[in-house]
């Protein structure tokens, strides 16, 4: 199953199935896949049987939160020995990648063990996706359940094992946006899925094992909590005002000035003016789009060299006692509009954050903010957006 | 100014200023101090001036929540050598402790260098506590900041340093209860003060620096994210069955029975049906209280021992590979009701949780929880429960 994508005839998709089931996407940008002088066509030979199966979510009635009980990850026997990279490509033979080919450009597939799937497990849960016990008599609401329905992706941004998102050529900076969006269009039109968020964990500081540059995608099949946050302040904005609340918000910024990082035709990049973490940017598009799908061509163009930019300076923000760059550990990911509520009132935006609070210095989230959710950031955004602007 | 504690006959209490202007209360419930034998008269001789000012809080319109952007924080000139404590009595000398005292039983003092204090920064923020840059003609209303006002303090369980809240006498124990129930009332009347968190940050694995065992106290001037989350469920429950969300919840968990560790006349301990954390327990009163204040004398008494049991059951969870019980990292906070808003649908109950996964595996928030808001949790709370009940 080939095509060329929608919004770049540069990049060849194919999608093939890997040994238990699972799809695999390979998006090609170089030759001799691209053009189709080469298929993609080495099957993967692994002894394994059972597409994963959807564990359980369950309601935290005191927050009004789902919450995936994903206890069968723990049975997760496919942990590589370390000289063995699970996203490097393994060319079909038997070792334990999760890529049968023998070279790519970027490739995604979904997760092994996912904490969200498509397939119900065989007796669990209740009613349905999103369903309550709440709805099955004799079950106590205040308990309530759901098979956690949805979908899990890897997402390998290249198959060289040492890069890393910044190192991308903007060409590939380029696919990997075509890729985002062409997974959150396939992914909102999937049954029951609320919401899709591409991100991007990097970093041993937060928890990153697999060194492989890649990032991740959850298809939810709920509004997640500090979307729904989001969306809950977008709409109240919108019915006071009419207007976007992202819109309006990057205009406060571009009129501050002090926070933005950088200013380009398409995106703006700045600090928020209420940042929580002691590094965090914020990426939103000049105009008014509600997720990664409604992105045109010159948008994306730019968007491939202006993230760049950015994570280049997030990788270039602190210095060791030599002088030499410090790599920064992030979370970076797309807050895009919900799938079926609120897109009149969501914008997209990149949200792209740090624990690092100085070279070898963490911020941990303790009792203000993980026990009662204030929090407290000893940085002020202004010399954040200085630093950033400095090192550009 | 020495008072006998209200609730508890055996505790007197005497507040006294620090050479910088901060209050310090002594809670003595051992001789010579408890009967008045012997009285507080050590004098903070260090060369300190001005007390803690307020710095600033912003408005994340995003999500419409407050973030304290403690900059001045940043100064934190007192970070004492190694060797010297700043939570071990000083003696009244000039070494850099916090405790002018030559001993104490337990103690709680304004801390140095606050992320909410009393007195507002000379000529910063906008028009008072809570107020918004909104009210003030010509800025920006999704740029609003107000003055960090409130108070934060720190609570020394006991003069040992090398303890820890788990190893303290039911008698102590008792005695913090008490001190909790006491700056909760006293925050509370404090003007602006919309909540009080009491709580405990214990372990480097969650940032701990200071390891002379010690808890915190914050009084924001707004109801903190978490803190209005269950309130708009508790409200929500109330609206729809005229009853209190907490009470049904630990009705339900008592009727599942599968994830209760401690159940005691006047006192439950589960794992909450939707746990996050991978280690998470609540303890809830029997009977509908709203805060600490609230709370009878037999009450106390009882909590102070099932929370040394609960404490207790925690360092007891994880074995070393010598099987040797492996000291447990955790956050443990009161959920109170808040100040002015919504008390008659709140219920107290404490959250205690750790990241600590399995033996030197921690728990990260990464893309999904920081992110997104979405919760995965590897591990089942009957497991959990499980543990916790086996190792009573």
């Amino acid at each position: 199953m080939t095509e060329h994508l929608e919004a770049s005839a540069g990049v060849r998709r194919t999608s093939m199935t890997l040994a238990d089931g699972r799809e695999i996407i390979y998006f090609d940008d170089s030759e001799p896949y691209r053009s189709g002088a080469r298929i993609r066509d080495v099957v993967d030979q692994r002894p394994l049987v059972g597409r994963p199966v959807a564990g359980m979510m369950r309601l935290d009635a005191l927050t009004g939160e789902w919450v995936s009980i994903a206890d069968h990850r723990q049975d997760r026997t496919f942990l590589p020995p370390a000289d063995e990279c699970p996203l490097c490509p393994s060319g079909g033979g038997t070792m334990p990648s999760e890529i049968p080919a023998h070279e790519y450009d970027v490739v995604v597939f979904e997760n092994r063990f996912p904490s969200f799937a498509s397939q119900p497990l065989g007796a669990g849960g209740s009613s349905g996706a999103g369903g309550h016990a709440a709805d099955t008599p004799g079950v106590n609401p205040l308990l309530a359940n759901a098979p956690a329905l949805g979908r899990c992706e890897v997402v390998c941004f290249t198959s060289d094992h040492d890069a890393s998102f910044s190192s991308l050529s903007v060409e590939r900076a380029r696919t990997v946006v075509d890729v985002w969006a062409d997974r959150t269009r396939e992914l909102s039109a999937m049954d029951g899925v609320e919401h899709v968020f591409c991100f991007e964990n990097r970093g041993q500081e937060i928890g990153v094992t697999l060194h492989h540059p890649h990032g991740q995608i959850y298809a939810y099949p709920f509004v997640p909590a500090r979307s729904a946050s989001l969306l809950r302040q977008a709409t109240e904005h919108h019915q006071r005002s009419g207007r976007l609340l992202g819109g309006d918000l990057l205009a406060a910024e571009l009129e501050a000035g002090s926070r933005v990082v950088i200013k380009g035709t398409y995106w703006t990049a700045y600090v928020p003016y209420a940042a929580r973490w002691p590094v965090e940017v914020h990426l939103a598009p000049n105009r008014d789009v509600p997720d990664l799908v409604a992105l045109r061509s010159e948008e994306r163009d730019e968007l491939a060299e202006v993230y760049l930019d950015l994570l280049r300076r997030l990788d270039s923000y602190y210095e060791g006692p030599d002088g030499s760059p410090i790599e920064m550990p992030y979370i970076a990911g797309w807050h895009q509009a919900p799938v079926h509520q609120g897109r009149e009132v969501s914008r997209l935006h990149l949200q792209a954050m740090s624990v690092l609070r100085a070279p070898g210095r963490l911020k941990y989230l303790a009792g203000s903010e993980s026990g009662a959710g204030a929090w407290i950031n000893d940085v002020t955004p202004e010399r954040v957006a200085a630093r950033l602007r400095e090192v550009g």
